[in-house]
Order: structure tokens, then C-alpha cells, then sequence
């Protein structure tokens, strides 16, 4: 049995974010940082979409991309709905497709996480989306999420985005 | 049962296309444009290159890149061959991985597309391609496609092509 | 039976590099590569980290954006953690999701490959990752493969770099 937290409004634990580089020329800009989670269970679906659109408004980026990725192969980033109940149905088919197992050749390794691998060809390690006119450009229902398939630890994000400020 | 519309050739209704944003500095720009689509079923996969290309010439951008995202969380974007046999595999296969059931828990919301958001997970709702010497930078069969799982509506594609001009 | 080569280590033999355009402009640079890789059996997963950290070293890209993308619809790039057991816990998972079987529709053109275009759809045909202090900004784990699931011939990448000199 996987015990998921399912977190249709907000993101997990912001531990600390680190600024890891900006450069401006010209009024073009990168910026980016690096977020340290914390999750408390080892399965989970968290809304960070208020914690990106945080780092847009420190970076003062008016148009261009915002890029989210997970520094791990154990977790994913994917955009859709904050409803609960579509959290469930996530988060039971994501185990349908790709299950907790004991017997996975990763596990001869001591590690007992293949599905969390697995899993995270389903949502995609990372994501872009558009900025523009100071926002992400977003439909009426998309939210970005953070999927974590192997917690109670910390993870780190990395958050880069460029454009004209 | 699933009713799908498959057209390896040709995109679904453009019904209009909205400047949303262009910003030109030093000779390089972003161009961004939101193109309403309007599908008749609620399931189909449409080629979009050709739509995707008239917003490249209309960018005049030559070197960069070009993204596609839906702005919904019930339709995909992805790239395939333009075949129409094989657009019936993708369609049964994408049937099989995420049906349509009467029962999951996001339909106590009154919704009834549950199947259509976990479809979008296979797809992907974005991409981006490399655009080099003026044009997209694909391989000889790839196409652009556009994911459609709950139709018969105006749905909006965002179109943001960054680059030397 | 799927016949796989499964490579944690080191990617396809590299046929040979095309620097298809290198355009720089005020300390903006756009550096674009085909990489023509050789596969010698049918499925294959590839570690191609090290030939993808070659071409930012050759772009002198400072901070931007890498894009890594086959240009094939038969062939996908990901991301996951270069471990043999895993790899072969992978081919079996994609096997299962998308098997080779004799009888698919696209087979009706006189291919027999239409698992392999199911089977990108989970890789994924592209990724970008972002490029900071002129390095790719990976996790500790994470390392860009390329997989095969249509080879024994020339394929291509294309790689694409944008940012800061």
C-alpha cells in the first residue's frame, strides 16, 4: 500500500531557496534558484504553484520562460487541476502503472525505490511555461505540482528563468 | 465508448489568433501569440504543424525556440508521424492506459473527465522545438500534434517563439 | 521478445557532429549541433551525458538552456539515474506498457515499428535542462539518456544551446 499526501493548495515545506546565478545584460535576464523542500511522507502531490510564481516576481521577469525541474530522478513536475479528487485518482492510476513492488532489479542496488523511477517518466522530471506581461501564462485551471515518489527527506528544485525585465 | 476525431493532416477550426505579446530589443525578440481552437468530439488527435508554422513567419524570428502548450489540463501536446493507422493505435492505446470510467472520484465534483486529465500525462500538455535557419528544426516524420480529450468547445494553444530575428 | 542493449556508461558510437548554426550577438549566443549516433540493435538505453556536456563545452555557454531533442519519432531522451539494474527494470516496464506486437494498424503501411512510436510517448522526445556557471545543473543522480526503440541504423539528435557567453 503506497500512503500518498495529497495537497491540492499548497506546496510542501519551503526549507530555504538558494539565488545560484543572475545575470542581467541589456535588459535580458537569468535567474535562478535553487528551493529546498521538505516532504513528510515518502509518496505525495503538492501544489507549488504559488512558490514558482514567487521566484517570477523576485526575478522581475516580464516575458519569457520559467523553467521547474526536480533535481532527482525519484520525484516529477507536472501542471493540472487542484481538485482532491482528481489528486486521488492521480495518485491511485500513477500506482496502477507503475507499482511499489520488493522485486525490481534497482533493488538488488539495497535501494527499494524503482517505482519511484518508473513513475517519474509519467508526470516528466520538468516543465516550462510561458511569462508574459509578468506572469505565467497560464489556462483558467492549470497549476504546477510537485510529485514526490520518495520523501520524508530533503529534495531540491531548480527554478531558472529568462526573459526581459 | 470512446469517439475519436483523427486527422494526421490537418489542425482542428482555428477560430482566431491573439497577439498577446511582442517585444523586440537589439534583434532579438519574443513573440507570443494564443490561438482558439474549436473541436467537434470530445476526443481527437489534429495535426497543428502547419498552424504552428504560419505563427513561426508571422514571428520572422530565424534562430530560437518555439513553444506550443495547451492552456487547458484536458488536451495535450506532442510529436508524431502524420499516419493514420497510427493515429488509431495512439487513440485505443491512450483508451487502454487511461480509459473513460463512470466512476472516479474527481466526478464527485459533478465533472465526468477524469479520463481526459490522466490522458494528458502520456501526451504532455507542451513542447518545445528548436527553430534554426527560419524554421522548425524537426526530423523528416516529425509532426506537431494537438491532444484533444474533452472537446466540442473553444480551448486556447499559447505559442511563444523567443529568438534573433 | 524485445532485444535490448542496455548501456549505463556510455552512449551510441557517435557517427559524427554537424554544427548547423552558432550565432552570437552582445554576449547572447544560439549554438545548434545534429549529432548523427549509430544504435546496433532494435531497443537500446544510453547514457549520452558526457556527449551532451562535450557540446556545451564546444557552445562556451555560460547560463541558459540546454535542449536535447532526437529527431526521430521512434527514439526518445530522458532523464533518470545511470544504473544497470535499473535500466534493465525500465526496458522490461516500457515493454509492458507498449509492447512490440505483430498486429497494430500503422503495421498496414508495411511498418512494424508502431510500438516504438507508443513507447516514446513515456521517454518523452526531448528534455532541456538549464546550464549554470557553465555547467549543465543536474542532481547528484541525474544523467540525460537517449533510447532506441527502432535502431540498427543513423539517427539523429539535435542539441541546441542558448544563453550567455
Amino acid at each position: 500500500m503506497e500512503d500518498w499526501e495529497l495537497n491540492p493548495f499548497n506546496g510542501p515545506e519551503l526549507v530555504r531557496t538558494e539565488l545560484k546565478a543572475r545575470i542581467e545584460k541589456a535588459s535580458f535576464c537569468h535567474h535562478t534558484e535553487h528551493l529546498v523542500l521538505k516532504t513528510m511522507k515518502r509518496y505525495g502531490l503538492y501544489n507549488i504553484n504559488d512558490q514558482i510564481e514567487e521566484v517570477l516576481m523576485r526575478s522581475k521577469i516580464q516575458d519569457g520562460f520559467c523553467y521547474v525541474g526536480t533535481m532527482h530522478i525519484t520525484a516529477g513536475i507536472y501542471m493540472n487541476d487542484a481538485e482532491s479528487g482528481l489528486l486521488e485518482d492521480i495518485s491511485t492510476w500513477l500506482s496502477t502503472i507503475a507499482p511499489y513492488r520488493k522485486y525490481y532489479r534497482h533493488h538488488q542496488t539495497g535501494e527499494d525505490n524503482a517505482d519511484a523511477h518508473l513513475k517519474s517518466y509519467i508526470t516528466n522530471h520538468f516543465l516550462t511555461t510561458p511569462v508574459t506581461h509578468g506572469k505565467l501564462d497560464l489556462g483558467t485551471w492549470q497549476r504546477i505540482f510537485y510529485a514526490e515518489f520518495d520523501g520524508k527527506r530533503e529534495k531540491r528544485l531548480v527554478v531558472k528563468i529568462t526573459g526581459f525585465v
